[in-house]
């Protein structure tokens, strides 16, 4: 009998040219180029160019590919009414957005196109990554009870989230750190969202179907819901009193663990995490208020020169600095994993057309433990 | 390097209890029960509580069991209105299933569960299983102009579809052929759509990210859009007048393929088509249109006698049969994958359940095959 790969690991399932994470060394690339030159000097639409056409774009022809996102921002009044009705219900947040985007294709002008029709899916891949910001802001604004604010075509992709959800121009260093953020968390190889997406799409299912189904993984509180995990016990230590050493001896006493620590993939600290610590440490500077950045970062050299988890090969993941990040940025807890989402749409779309270039059906297969042979007897004689 | 697995073919990510296909004899089983014994003396509410609960059903059981998914099977106004709504937007059956099944979680009594939970996931799972079909036979009405027809709470799951699709009680034959359908349907080992339940159930999100995820998989033509494929292909050729051989053949020099044949797991018939094979000659008694039937049963016989097909390990699948039945039973030919997705939410459900008792985050990996290291130059200089 074969050997049982549970949960995949280290199992290669796929080629793909668009990220590569060095887990030893704390190293990701997208295309070769290192995260940290891409978050420091280019915008998330040059990083979704780059993603799915395999190349930086000229100033020119990122100038065509951003208005093509921005003409395409605004979402139908149909699925804005289903937004204010799932907002009515109570929903969470993640999930009204994975209504709304399987909504979307209801308006699609390429909703007959055939599923081999490339050309029609890259459409639809950018229509849902430039709408996905739409619907989000739009349902916090409902839960609100404000009316959704009109797409502004000036602003680029992060810019304009941030206005679509208050009303307002954010000002640079918050257009800039969200811009970051989306570069930070746009592809990350094949983990479970978009696994998932490259499984639907091996069906030469709609890359509706595979966002969808991309989104419903990232809900999952051992992959998206993460950040908000981090956020709530930060949350939950600046109301303690204890300071955060205290907090963390008392946590761990209590048998409990400190989230944001530890990742399949890496061994050391991620880059993306390094990253965000500088922006949570500007964005301190720029509000007069770093407790959040002292938390963590505190909590951060705690917990690898006393407790030594470093040398356990845990060190601290992307979600332990974008939490406060985003809570800086004023955005409600429970939207962080729909930010996740908006972002890493690009790795979605991406990896979805990539996979269909060349497309196998994925469909692995059980050990089957169950009754090899049973005798059935009918229901008047059990 | 280690080996490139595309497509997963052959792997083993899990075990499993719910279902074992031998692709050589031609046999499938549920918990050990042979399908033809479950298709011909089981019930599908039977054989869903066979495969979440791992044993058949007394009497009693099975009544409780009934009633429980009886009560559930109406659906909350907002999403029969959103229902209409994308009907009108002239949305696929398909993606209409997707966006009202994504939606129903705001109305679950226990959407604030935690994802440990497991009690609450069975609630869930048996809701959704209600559910599914009211918002077929909704969105069917929808398009046609007519107002949706509530559950009749006297009848069983398939008889009260077919109910709730046209107004009217169906005959018996009507009811147990769609009722034998429904239970061949049901588990098929880890087909594309399951696994794509189980993928995003590996992230601990909701069981509703999970069944969405599963439709959005079965859409694609290389999944649950195959029946569809067959019975467009007997239309065509119903109106060649060619009769079954010849269009066959002009088919073949023309370079096309006779859908609903072969499959990734069986080199033999497929126990389900020989079943459906047979409801299809019932149904061509009860209605003195032996068309479909003949049609099919001709085919057959020709590619496996004359071209030699099943030499070569290809034979019908279950998709080639179901076609003509779901066509003899006067449901649309677009209808015919929701009608599967209905089926297999048991498999979805049950998997989701299984896999996440004993869980383990799937997140495979890729081979890099982009570069490694590329300098990074601004856009002023590109």
């Amino acid at each position: 009998m074969s050997e049982l790969h549970k949960g995949l690991e280290g199992v290669l399932v796929a080629e793909s040219s668009l990220s590569s994470i060095d887990g030893e060394a704390g190293r990701l690339v997208y295309r070769g180029y290192d995260i940290a030159d891409l978050a420091e000097q280019a915008s998330y639409e040059e990083v979704l160019y780059l993603l799915w056409r395999g190349e930086l774009p000229t100033a020119e022809e990122l100038a065509e590919f951003e208005s093509s996102i921005a003409e395409e921002r605004a979402v139908d009044e149909d699925v804005l009414a289903t937004t204010q009705t799932l907002a009515d219900a109570g929903e969470t947040p993640m999930a009204a957005l994975r209504t709304g985007a399987s909504m979307l294709s209801a308006y699609d002008p390429d909703a007959d196109a055939d599923p081999e029709d490339r050309d029609a899916t890259v459409r639809k891949g950018r229509r849902l990554t430039a709408k996905l910001p739409t619907l989000i802001a739009a349902f916090e604004r409902a839960r609100l009870g404000e009316d959704p604010v009109d797409p502004h075509p000036d602003l680029g992709l992060a810019a304009n989230f941030l206005y679509m959800l208050t009303g307002e121009e954010p000002d640079d260093v918050a257009a800039e750190t969200m811009d970051q953020a989306l570069i930070l968390h746009a592809d990350h190889g094949l983990n479970a969202s978009t696994f998932t997406t490259m499984v639907i799409g091996s069906t030469m299912a709609d890359v509706y179907s595979g966002v969808v189904g991309g989104i419903g993984a990232l809900s999952g509180p051992l992959h998206g819901g993460a950040n908000q995990d981090v956020m709530e016990a930060l949350l939950d230590l600046d109301e303690s009193d204890l300071g955060p050493i205290n907090w963390v001896d008392q946590l761990t006493d209590e048998g409990g663990r400190v989230p944001g620590f530890g990742h399949r993939v890496y061994d050391v600290k991620d880059p993306r995490a390094r990253i965000l610590q500088q922006r949570s440490a500007e964005l301190a500077d720029s509000t007069g208020d770093d407790r959040w950045y002292d938390y963590t970062t505190t909590i951060e050299e705690y917990l690898t020169d006393e407790k030594g988890l470093t040398e356990h090969g845990i060190a601290p993941n992307v979600d332990f600095y974008s939490g406060t990040v985003y809570y800086q940025l004023g955005i409600p807890v429970d939207t962080y994993t729909p930010i996740f989402a908006m972002s890493r749409v690009g790795g979605w779309v991406g990896h979805f057309l990539e996979y269909q270039e060349e497309n196998r059906l994925i469909r692995p297969r059980a050990r089957y433990t169950g009754d090899d042979s049973a005798e059935f007897v009918s229901i008047k004689d059990r």
